[in-house]
């Protein structure tokens, strides 16, 4: 069975990060993945947090940031609090837990991201996700922390009517999904060529171009030979151009 | 709306009170119970760990035994972890969870109780109950603690599609998508700038390659402003070649 990765991004505290592994754990969740954890790794305060549920830890993998850590991954949610305001689809986790099932199927690993324990994920983590996660909760005391956050999405995973079960639908196209990897490698290719011809002309608003451009690449759900196709195409387009 | 008690079977632990009281109130759930906790009430460890929940521990009612904890629920359900042998029935959160909705809509007051925290429910206490909840959980790893199996339990009763407010897909972005004749056109477009750069350099391959681009750009289901961005971004990179 195809299970979800649970990435924690820049998690601050070895004890949340054992409490989320414990979380997993108790739901069969055995993928757990950090991106820069602020004070390193391993950890530790994550051990005995993590409370017989150290294999986990042990097999953690680190990554210096969140494109390499989705590397392998075809869906890719982020957990938030407040949704903002964007360009993404928000659903709870139970609709997660049936998405990521679905593509299990299929033989498509999904992530499921969550936020440092303060802040949460930035405008820039999101830009490059899918879809967002915000479990419902009292509009005037919502603050789960790290590890009941990851609990609830790991029960939801888990408690799931399409773990093992038959979709509805009889039949989609057998089509196979970008991953993560792909759209990205596209990304900063699409990225380099127009640098090169001056398409970012105003250095202010360069940021919210580029998380534009990352907005733009993931949110249609591009195939793999879509992306294929379309790199050739900026190829040739900008072959020319060179000596 | 009726809400469920929360009822605490001599509880050991003051930061484990406070814990369960910020996982209802993360649901808002309000009614706790206590039925003769080890260290007296109140407990100087609760309200630091209920976060911001004082409210629900200012107004926890303390009883001397389970039958008068539950003297006006109508529903009872006991938490265990493995359900012992016993003529109970045994349900999960989530069907706990529409039973409590069910009666609650017929002015009925359910009662859910939670063991101590080492020993869980005793078979007397279990007596007295109508029905087990269980959490489905990793069967080598099944530990929950009180905090967490209420904050499942709240989770589940906040979630239930019986309570008729929560929605799957919270949000889905208001996106205008891209009409046929922007995506034609935009095909149009980039036909003719592939043309000019060779692309179709296999005449008798130049029918499916067309083929293959429209259905690169009908498949995904642009949005208009991702049409006009990749329009932008496909002049940007020809115009250099462009006298």
């Amino acid at each position: 069975m195809i299970r979800p990765a649970i990435v924690l991004v820049r998690p601050q505290l070895g004890m949340n990060i054992g409490m989320a592994a414990r979380a997993m754990w108790n739901f069969e969740l055995d993928d757990m993945r950090l991106v820069a954890p602020r004070d390193g790794w391993p950890n530790p305060d994550a051990g005995p947090a993590a409370a017989g549920a150290d294999r986990l830890l042990s097999e953690v993998r680190v990554h210096a940031d969140i494109a390499s850590a989705l590397a392998d991954c075809t869906l890719t949610f982020a957990t938030t609090v407040r949704p903002r305001h964007m360009d993404k689809p928000v659903i709870t986790p139970r609709e997660a837990a049936r998405r990521v099932h679905e593509a299990a199927a299929k033989g498509q690993k999904s992530a499921i991201l969550f936020g440092p324990e303060r802040s949460g994920l930035s405008a820039d983590d999101l830009a490059a996700i899918q879809t967002i996660v915000t479990c419902p909760v009292n509009p005037d005391f919502g603050s789960l922390n790290l590890a009941q956050a990851v609990l609830l999405i790991a029960h939801e995973w888990y408690q799931s009517e399409a773990r093992g079960a038959v979709a509805d639908v009889a039949w989609t196209p057998d089509l196979e999904m970008a991953s993560h990897a792909e759209v990205t490698g596209f990304l900063q290719q699409l990225i380099a060529d127009l640098e090169a011809v001056g398409y970012f002309n105003v250095p202010s608003r360069t940021p919210a171009t580029k998380r534009m451009l990352a907005q733009m690449l993931t949110r249609p759900e591009f195939t793999s030979d879509e992306v294929r196709s379309w790199r050739g195409i900026i190829r040739a387009l900008t072959s020319r151009r060179r000596p």
